[in-house]
């Protein structure tokens, strides 16, 4: 598929989501010339993708431009993507099971379109923010309602021979631990992902433990980081957990791969420091009186990604831009 | 560095070990010309490269060729390398520091000299072997003393944000366990390497419980192994606790980075199926009810490298042929 070479200056970036679709539309400046957010629409594989055609044709609108003005667009799907071809091959959340959603967008709007798993997209964006600073090995793990790694290696996304790399949320961390929703036991999502620390969060207000957990309603992940940030006890013994068992796949991951840096995103990384800070310390205490691990696990590798900056949609942007 | 393009032929690939020095001097319809096993000469870092040296020439000679008719050399070393200046930056076991190996090979020899770490060498040489049945996404996992790997990611070699890709047998496994050489606890070679082994084995055979260890002067690696394969149940319940954390190690490997192919080698894997058939069940055991991870870990993508098959010289060869 070719890029557009004529006048046409801008691109779009578009980062699909369970729940919504946020749209970039940016200049050869890195001008951001209109941003949208919509609800994703969810009532059948068709609407799903004629909402995303509406949101990039609304965003075009709004930066007083025309389609015609547009390049090509990059789009990131939660689920699995051929980039070659452009099929998405499954996206559970969206309904989409092998669907050529890429021609689709590209001949509905009149642009070429690239697809990227949403996650390894949000890397890629990253990889944008860093700059020359950190660019050639990283990673980009988001921690969420899943857990799951993009990684930059030798500069270039890095897909695996099935498209299937960065599962990082199965690795097995507790051999005879829970049974995981894909059918695995002890996988690192049943310990550290948004579900398993609201899950938590509740046996802790259930139990006998004082603890203001007991003060909320339904227990969310966002309440067990408030109720650690304000000094509970039982709320602080989930997140030193969570992050003993994140910095145990990281430390995993960095001995084997040799990263100059790894950015954490996705909904539970939004508690901030109350989510980084148990990472780093059990980090610090993993690579205690070992010169290897302390050489490659530098304290400052290890970053939150800035909760303003669109990781998604800036992925996007430079994947439309090739 | 150029690599020569008059009339020469040949290439040589020289594995420098701890031990020998493997040389294979090759034409460039892949016949072997000639190998040479040699002793590492150890007294001395200036000692063990003229051994190195006078290894291959020696090995062209014996070809019957000159070394005129050599194009360039390709030869990995155990320890740290960079790739770009031929300088090894470390190789405890061969007294090397801050050693311009490279420059210093192809000085004496008169030809261009291209280094690598052994293990990724060796890596290389998997690969060739593999032919294209797999040869994009791999990894060779050398188990003797320590435990390392070599990555072919993307088809090419992967070395890492500082050269240091690779090094899983620092993977913490065991985060209350003994203490590792390396200074962190439950590294994956305190429970899997050869010293971890043969140390499982002697204490097997110093305790009360009945096993043919015992008779056994000092317990090696092999002795476990050969244990196991009489039907001992003390040394099985080590073989079976070494597959155990080695399957789980590559698990983690596979479900981050999507290999198509694990291939295993080292001293340890030379005990053959009473070494593979713990990993191979221990890996049944995990991808048990998981669709993920049982497309991701299919049944023949582990693999024991042939014994006889000389992954790093041939490593040598393709990285002496650019």
């Amino acid at each position: 598929m070719d890029r557009g070479n004529g006048p046409e200056r801008l691109v779009a970036g578009v980062d699909v989501g369970g729940t919504k679709v946020a749209v970039l539309i940016v200049d050869d400046h890195d001008n951001v010339c209109s941003r949208l957010t919509v609800p994703t629409i969810l009532n059948g594989p068709e609407s799903t993708l004629a909402g995303i055609v509406a949101a990039v044709q609304e965003a075009v609108g709004r930066a007083g431009a025309d389609i015609s003005d547009v390049a090509a667009v990059g789009v990131g799907v939660p689920g699995r993507v051929d980039t070659e071809t452009g099929v998405v091959r499954s996206a559970v959340n969206l309904g989409w099971r092998e669907m050529p959603v890429g021609e689709a967008i590209s001949a509905r709007l009149g642009v070429p379109c690239f697809l990227e798993n949403d996650v390894r997209m949000a890397a890629i964006g990253v990889q944008r923010y860093m700059g020359s600073s950190a660019n050639r090995n990283i990673a980009y793990v988001s921690i969420g309602t899943g857990i799951a790694a993009g990684m930059i290696l030798d500069g270039h996304i890095y897909r695996g021979a099935h498209g299937l790399a960065g599962e990082i949320g199965h690795m097995i961390i507790n051999r005879d631990g829970k049974r995981c929703p894909c059918g695995a036991r002890g996988c690192l999502e049943t310990v550290a992902a948004g579900p398993a620390i609201a899950a938590l969060g509740a046996e802790a207000a259930a139990s006998g433990t004082p603890t203001i957990l007991r003060d909320y309603g339904p227990v969310t992940t966002e309440a067990v980081y408030s109720a650690a940030r304000d000094g509970d006890a039982a709320a602080q013994e989930i997140t030193r957990s969570v992050g003993c068992y994140l910095a145990l796949a990281l430390q995993q991951l960095i001995v084997a791969y040799d990263m100059e840096c790894i950015v954490l995103g996705g909904g539970v990384s939004r508690a901030g420091e109350a989510f980084l800070q148990p990472i780093l310390s059990e980090l610090a205490h993993l690579r205690e009186n070992s010169a290897l691990t302390t050489e490659m696990i530098q304290p400052d590798m290890i970053r939150l990604l800035p909760p303003n900056y669109e990781a998604g949609p800036w992925g996007g942007v430079m994947l439309a831009r090739g």
